[in-house]
């Protein structure tokens, strides 16, 4: 496990936010991620982690910046890791064109295709890098790991707790993109790094995931502004719904009347999430 | 009063937080700010607002975006107001070379020096103009107004309540440039805004004006990180403490164990900042 470089670290509600950067080998590349770590009143010497994927366009800083969650992970004695949403500078023809493919648009899954596959690797980086880091290095409890995520990164937390619940012992999302293979932002995201044969998207759409009976064994919290200017051409958080229904998924699904797609709205609700997650990790 | 752009808004905490920009008669040019109202759930149809003054480089969005002070108004029926920290585009040579200086650094005072003198004009903006608009056009509660700031926020939410404690009815600082007449931050800034002659600079520096017996009848809280960056070059809390209680001044100083002068170590201290305004203003 290479060296871990911290750029930069501040005192936050009782606790300590880092910036920090490493050689990711899952991605091959320089890899920037915040943490958080609660201060020790809750008695816990090594605090569950709670993963917090960002979305499209954002980095390491955005959740840690705009989400409001350090002053309730402080509260409940969890830690927060927010990695990047994506691999940087790696060299792919067109990466930085797009603002919704390449740099800052990761999905949090392993492409497959090039010529993605190389770095674009975030699938593994967050599920299993990144784990194993926290624990090794900053004290995260082992064994006891939550994740939730915004838009992209709703997408991302769902995808991975429901094709790894050993893993993810809690999960939540926040106006997830709940049915990548069915709209514009994923059908541009897979077809690129996973290629066109769309029966490998399944294993990346938790509305497919959950139709194919994987299911995640502790209820999932989604919350959706109903002014959301993306809901109904990119989120789709109804066939989520349907499909967990069908599945026997328990899912609490809950919309929130004038909310946008905004870390405003995020900050209206991280109050619960974070709850949530703290109630299964710390139970 | 000229018209108002509604530039976007969100729902937030159960309220509604605006970004907003007018004419100014003040500035003589375009000014943005940022409005929160709470929702009505505490029943006051008029709010009192809570001017947030945000530090050099800043702008309306910065003290709204980091500060996490939305969910405590929100809690407390209170509206929250962040003005922008200079005129933008004045046109005044240099303006933009410095971080400290001219454009992000208006220190809330009104320029009497050529060339500044025309459009940098914080001060009339935030104590006169600002108020009037909002109670106005956004209903706030005329008369009761309290104002905090951080850093060169916190200079100017000290100084206005300290010369118009009238107007300014409850006065909170977040390392706050307390004594800016004698640190080189001050030096630049009022060197050029206000010009070399010395003695015009006292009515510009709480310290200054505590020790000429201007007081503001409730107590003052500022808090302090003691692992500021700035704290004793350009801070001088400590002036500020002498100068309070030599006035008779009531001045909570709290100093916090290892926070520096980034917004980490604000959201951490801002539920009691909040707290204080809605005592005084509500109470």
């Amino acid at each position: 496990m290479a060296d871990i470089a911290t750029r930069s670290e501040h005192r936050c509600c009782g606790g300590t936010l880092g910036f920090h950067e490493h050689e990711s080998e899952a991605l091959g590349l320089p890899a920037r991620f915040a943490l958080f770590r609660p201060g020790t009143a809750r008695g816990a010497s090594r605090p569950p982690a709670l993963f917090c994927l960002a979305g499209l366009t954002c980095d390491e800083t955005t959740f840690a910046t705009k989400g409001n969650a350090l002053r309730f992970a402080a509260a409940h004695g969890l830690m927060l890791v927010f990695p990047d949403t994506s691999p940087r500078r790696a060299g792919v023809p067109g990466e930085d064109e797009d603002w919704d493919l390449g740099t800052g648009a990761g999905f949090y899954l392993d492409a497959t295709a090039e010529p993605w596959r190389t770095h674009y690797r975030m699938g593994s980086y967050v599920n299993d890098e990144l784990p194993a880091l926290v624990e090794a290095r900053f004290g995260a409890a082992p064994g006891r790991r939550g994740i939730m995520g915004h838009s992209m990164g709703g997408h991302g937390a769902l995808v991975l707790a429901l094709r790894d619940p050993e893993r993810w012992h809690s999960v939540s999302a926040l106006a997830p993109i709940a049915h990548p293979a069915a709209v514009p932002w994923g059908h541009k995201a897979f077809g690129a790094y996973l290629g066109p044969d769309r029966d490998g998207w399944a294993a990346h759409d938790a509305t497919l995931l959950l139709r194919a009976g994987h299911t995640h064994p502790t209820p999932i919290l989604v919350d959706q502004g109903d002014a959301d200017q993306f809901l109904s051409e990119q989120l789709r958080p109804d066939a989520l719904a349907e499909a967990a229904e069908a599945a026997g998924q328990k899912l609490r699904l809950r919309r929130h009347a004038g909310y946008d797609h905004s870390y405003w709205f995020i900050q209206s609700v991280i109050e619960d999430h974070v709850a949530h997650h703290a109630r299964l990790l710390r139970g």
